[in-house]
């Protein structure tokens, strides 16, 4: 989607890489977008090489594992749950192999075709995205426990023991319009045009093998400070992620994140679990409490992140703390509190929605598309379990929707997403 | 929602004016963003005044006429219209003076109250925003129809002659539930928690004085050229707003756009009517048809923009061109043929939405939420009943929502949002 127009002023070609050199920003550390690349040629009178630009927003495709999970988070998303209607296990890995080459060209901000100059058919791209930049798009795959179940795909046996639907979790109110599917895709970007262009491009283009489930679209509001994102704010205004993993750190991705050899089914290595639930936040009541309330209710400062009586947000909890009174200083009740009661940990990616308002009750349909990475479902369910009845947040807020899959490992160039189920 | 704290690098300060001379950006006409203004300064070894980078995404509330109209479109929309509570002309006019202060305070970036130490009660300000910049919010205000038929509030004599409920429209499908309301804002910004953010203050701060009718939510993908914005694609990946004036020509505004002296009741000089549409697009079935009919059903070329047997997007329609058989080039039953048959013209500021799937269908719940600001509502309503029953892309359309507003126009500093209504 790149383009070759010119803005007409002469100016000296120069690529990225030379650029940065000469602007001396590798030394300083700063991280350079597009258009602050754009910024810095221009303002130096160098135009960057068009090609070179582009591909500093692109995230690679290949690899040990699967995009959009250690992947810094993006600003969009659009998620897909589907039904397939293929009837063997052939027609399925057929799919994955089409579907594979169309999700690298759109990766790299490609159109899903050469355009063609014949009229007379649709054009094999929507189209949508063209101009647009890669902005970062991953889209990353995974299996429903349902598509084992169905007996005409013959897959039964290579079901990993943990792909279960989520169990009930205390006073979730689950809609099936928000819940489960055979498959799921999960395209983020840092544009939700680009998002939502590779999700129905992909369906599209998979007419009469899936239909379409649910969809949810969500966005994250990253702080920028002097180039670096910041942890992002949920529609509560508490940050949302701060506990997370560090996603650079291989030894904590292999622990918490990415199945090891030995822990699940064999194609499942170098995969991971995605639980995403929709959970609706009830905002009127929420900025109808006390900001000590809301404080006590997270656990953290709101403004901060800061545990509660700290001030760092990335400083230890302790969690045993009690203030003059011999009282907890972060109470039991409290979301972080009860979420680390138990030794789990998941990587959190979710996403803010805010979609209108319900005509049936007259408030903002707003709240989050919750997105959680872990090697096993049991974290995310040792962890809910622990929030269980007494988490002070459930007051405020009402799981809609719920859905786990297993994504699969990452592929090397030459090979088609999925490759580990259908060889096994 | 600026911050203060720094990176740890030791640089010379320098403010935005400082830097653009340094960097001979102001010679070649290069716009800089935010981002790109901290990069340029990194790389020269400087670090940007805080407050002075932030100022490079505000937008001005005061002047002649509102904002959100004649800015440049930014790439998130949150439009709602609410029902009035207000018992009198009196309260009508102190919800605006309340309002006002905030919507300054919100468009420089800024929290609506300073925050207190007192964990007892709510805080002011909602607080997601914290952290993100202005992100050029713009927050338009507007009154309806039923406003001045409320005889509590004594405003008949005010209703200017031309603000009624849009007449009915061939193959509208409305629903109530999108449709009309006493008041609008309608809240643009680059970042989506920011334009919702501002919406969800404003309503809290005025509640028992208004209640939400319905909300919207949408985007703009907005391609870049050397940093110049380019017409954003529809989700039919059609160009739109092409044929818009120049936002930065004042005649054609004056002429297009804003109230004039005498046009209307003399509360509205300076302002302007918003019609607003929520209208579906059946992107399964429009993804199904052949680009040439496609292209025939727009009269416009899908890629480049061009009138249909040109080239150039900005190129003339030049309607009665016909090809060597005598029949025209551009569709009679096209979308842009038939609306151009008519003289009238408007400012088209639309937002796409894909709000996920609609359960009763199966299919994207996607489509437009189409803006368009004129000095009369007959601009729109000629149009509108030129593309009557004729137009090809009904089709693929369905208007589910419309309303009309009368935007106030712009005011000075000291006085309020309004003003010139309730001092009529």
């Amino acid at each position: 989607m790149g383009t070759n127009q010119s803005d007409g002023l002469l100016k000296k070609k120069i690529n990225r890489r030379q650029l940065l050199k000469l602007a001396g920003a590798g030394t300083v550390g700063v991280v350079i977008g597009a258009t602050g690349l754009n910024t810095v040629a221009s303002s130096l009178g160098y135009s960057v090489v068009e090609d070179d630009l582009t591909a500093s927003n692109k995230v690679l495709f290949y690899g040990n594992h699967q995009s959009g999970v250690a992947t810094s988070v993006q600003k969009h998303i659009y998620f897909a749950s589907l039904s397939t209607v293929v009837t063997s296990k052939e027609e399925l890995k057929e799919l994955f192999q089409m579907w594979t080459p169309l999700a690298v060209k759109m990766m790299n901000g490609e159109e899903i075709a050469d355009r063609t100059t014949n009229t007379y058919v649709p054009a094999e791209d929507t189209g949508e995205a063209v101009g647009l930049s890669a902005s970062n798009l991953t889209i990353t795959f995974g299996v429903g426990s349902t598509l084992f179940e169905k007996p005409e795909l013959g897959l039964a046996n290579l079901k990993p023991e943990e792909l279960k639907v989520l169990p009930h979790f205390p006073k979730d109110q689950l809609d099936e319009n928000y819940s489960n599917g055979d498959l799921c895709i999960q395209a983020c970007a840092d544009d939700p045009q680009v998002a939502f262009h590779s999700i129905r491009n992909l369906i599209r283009a998979a007419s009469g093998k899936v239909t379409l489930k649910w969809a949810q679209a969500g966005f994250n509001s990253i702080p920028m400070i002097k180039n670096k994102k910041q942890t992002p704010r949920n529609l509560f205004a508490f940050k949302d992620g701060t506990g997370n993993p560090d996603v650079t750190n291989a030894n904590e991705m292999n622990e918490v994140v990415w199945v090891q050899s030995g822990d699940s089914v064999p194609w499942m290595t170098g995969g991971t679990y995605l639980v995403a639930r929709k959970i609706q936040m009830h905002l009127e009541t929420w900025d109808r409490t006390a900001l000590g309330d809301q404080e006590a209710t997270f656990g953290r400062h709101r403004d901060s992140g800061a545990p509660l009586g700290k001030t760092g947000e990335f400083e230890d909890m302790e969690l045993n703390r009690t203030d003059s009174n011999g009282k907890p200083v972060v109470p039991i009740t409290s979301h972080v509190h009860l979420a680390k009661q138990v030794k789990d940990r998941m990587l959190r990616r979710s996403f803010s929605y805010s979609s209108g308002m319900d005509p049936k009750t007259g408030v903002f349909d707003a709240g989050l598309l919750f997105i959680s990475f872990q090697k096993h479902p049991k974290q995310f369910i040792n962890i809910q379990n622990s929030l269980g009845r007494v988490d002070k947040l459930n007051e405020y807020i009402t799981h809609r929707g719920s859905a786990i899959f297993a994504c699969f490992p990452g592929i090397e160039k030459g090979s088609f997403i999925g490759e580990s189920l259908f060889k096994a």
